[in-house]
């Protein structure tokens, strides 16, 4: 492990997509990527299976598996999985629950699990009414998510999250009793059971969000990191809270950046020389996704091309422009900066955590597109970054916890297997 | 859940084969098939490895794989499979055994294991011998297969399949004695060297046929069913009795058919409205296969084809017609029916359980080709459904026992895993 070479795993978030229509384009098909493409025909591409085959993964599991981490075996809790999507600081025994207002009627029946689904305002509102619960030993904090939803964290000593959740998850019936499922969570069953007493009683004036549903108890997973498996020292760079507190749960320090993608490749280039590894997520190509548009999906994948060259010295081909895309004026930054500012690591992943097609508008089971680009790897014969051709990569179709292994092994940084 | 889309897998048994002369095309290739090249074109494609790279898979882990189970966790015994193969209708606890008529000479030594190879005739009348025999607390069941091949089943309170088998497997040693290999197979174990003890009386003047051997020992395995892992209301429509007896493992309504594949499509249209997932089975290419017959196994493909236009709107392009292809004629079923007698399912899959190439005349341990096509999946180059187009599939080669999860996936009738 005496290498020093560096790696740097670019993540656009949902980058896999499909076409609009039956043989059309997907979204990074469209897009104009001299840089990308370039670098594919540097590299070696392939498909990424983050779960498995079929299976549409949430952000947690499909981040675990970019990092290393079989996510079938890996398993992060609903409740830590939304404490970390809003940057709370959450302590190693800290048991975390996903959180609903909601509405109950005269006889203690759940008639909206949503509470009518009341505005972020009212939600920050009622958290603030909920914090002057007193619970014996234990140290409480009710934070607001977005609508109906909010996050409670339990602090405390001895605390465990083996408990039945609160929520019924159907209307016309009561909110559960909090329930023990190991002898050692029975203190706990009690603790959270007060918290709901209080909370109704506190909120029994405020229809229609005059109850909470508790779900998804769970405590910090106690995963092996990334600098003790690996020895490597790895940073993320990412501008939204989840995927910072994912790549902390690995154990990569975590890079203070600004909002745009420029300024996430500005901080990488900042942070350089201090790390081996570097995690950097770009969180537009799935937010599009998710909003079913199609071009902004391309913008944003065109808009990170256009960075790559602060990290890599590329020459991309001409490149005959057609169709919808964005102006190849992004070609000239290449030649425009000086070759001394290229950080070239050694090592270049680009992928997604899985594929959010704009069609679907969601995340979806399909393969993402990986690329691999290194001194040392074995170059195959696609020419560009895009699903039909990372079909045909050398790399085939392959369970994205295997990143983590090529990453390393075209670093250099793996030993030999046996003697 | 809420998905109601419906998905058809259609399986030519034994569809994989191997060109006759090096270069040249296999049957699937060979075959003038219109509609399932332009489903290929719409869809997906593939190859499949029923257990493993290499192996040469039986009916039943090649069926179980296709239904989504693991073939190597979930085995069918023997026995079960015999009584399945003809339709016996075995019961949760009974103990099936796969049995032989067999010669034994005056020192009581196997001298021939099939008894010269009887005529099934025969077979028939001496299994009508052996149903007299009585056994305390037990009954019988004795079914001629073939041959010098039958069954013995046993039906009774408290019986065991943890037995050792009769049959030595070589000639010169006795006919073992049958020993139960746990504690609760004990009183199994008299039961079945009973029904031999009075077999072999009854057969005495009856050389060649003058003993049995047993083995195989199987009770019903207990697989959880496709309604209850998937949620779906599956049916299977197959004309022979093992797939009939393999898809009712696994859960399957049996739909009564005709003999021919146009009765077997026919029974898909009839039944289209009350089931989510059909498996129908087509023999006539392992058959054909196994026969060594390769232009009989070309028909066959040919002829399902022909049927396919009752399934789906297709619009084959032109094609140029070459070798030793059937007429074109096929093509014009589409253009005749009416488009309302469509089914168009949501998803649909073609595939084999294995490959039986007419070269090898058996089972082999090829891939096999491998098509879906769904309005969500990400259609790859192929333009035909072949053994070569399938090796560039964007699927690339997979194990068969995904095929479940993809078309599950591709029905929309998957949630996420991970949050």
């Amino acid at each position: 492990m005496a290498s020093t070479a560096k790696i740097v795993v670019l993540v656009l978030d949902g980058l896999g997509g499909l076409p609009r229509e039956e043989g059309g384009k997907t979204e990074l098909e469209t897009a104009f990527t001299p840089n990308l493409d370039a670098l594919a025909a540097k590299g070696m591409v392939g498909l990424i299976n983050p779960v498995g085959p079929g299976i549409t993964p949430g952000s947690g599991p499909a981040h675990l598996a970019l990092f290393g981490y079989d996510p079938v075996r890996y398993q992060i809790g609903r409740g830590v999985l939304e404490a970390l999507g809003i940057g709370f600081d959450l302590k190693d025994r800290d048991v975390a629950a996903r959180a609903n207002f909601a509405t109950v009627d005269a006889q203690g029946l759940v008639s909206d699990r949503r509470a009518g689904r009341l505005a972020t305002e009212k939600c920050i509102e009622l958290c603030g009414l909920l914090r002057r619960i007193k619970l014996e030993d234990v140290e409480l904090f009710v934070e607001p998510v977005k609508e109906h939803r909010f996050v409670v964290v339990f602090r405390g000593s001895d605390l465990s999250d083996h408990l039945t959740e609160s929520d019924p998850q159907k209307v016309g019936l009561p909110p559960g009793e909090v329930r023990a499922t190991r002898p050692k969570s029975a203190r706990t069953a009690r603790i959270v059971n007060e918290f709901v007493r209080q909370a109704h009683e506190i909120l029994a004036n405020h229809h229609p969000a005059n109850a909470v549903l508790l779900r998804g108890f769970a405590q910090h997973p106690k995963l092996p990191t990334i600098p003790e498996i690996y020895g490597l020292q790895a940073a993320a760079i990412a501008v939204y809270p989840m995927y910072r507190g994912l790549a902390k749960l690995a154990g990569m320090s975590i890079l203070a950046t600004g909002t745009t993608v420029a300024d996430e490749f500005a901080t990488l280039a900042e942070h350089y020389a201090s790390y081996d590894y570097f995690f950097i997520h770009v969180k537009g190509t799935d937010t599009a996704g998710e909003d079913g548009d199609f071009a902004r999906k391309v913008r944003v994948i065109e808009e990170v091309d256009a960075e790559l060259p602060t990290l890599l010295q590329l020459n991309p081909d001409v490149v005959v422009v057609t169709g919808d895309h964005s102006t190849p004026a992004l070609l000239r930054r290449d030649t425009q900066l000086p070759t001394l500012l290229k950080l070239n690591p050694d090592v270049v992943v680009v992928t997604g955590d899985h594929s959010t097609p704009a069609l679907l508008r969601s995340h979806s089971w399909h393969p993402v597109p990986f690329l691999l680009s290194s001194r040392w790897c074995r170059a195959d014969a696609a020419r560009e970054f895009g699903e039909t051709a990372c079909a045909s990569g050398s790399l085939g179709t392959f369970p994205a916890v295997n990143i983590m292994g090529l990453a390393l092994a075209n670093a250099l940084r793996l030993t030999k297997f046996g003697a």
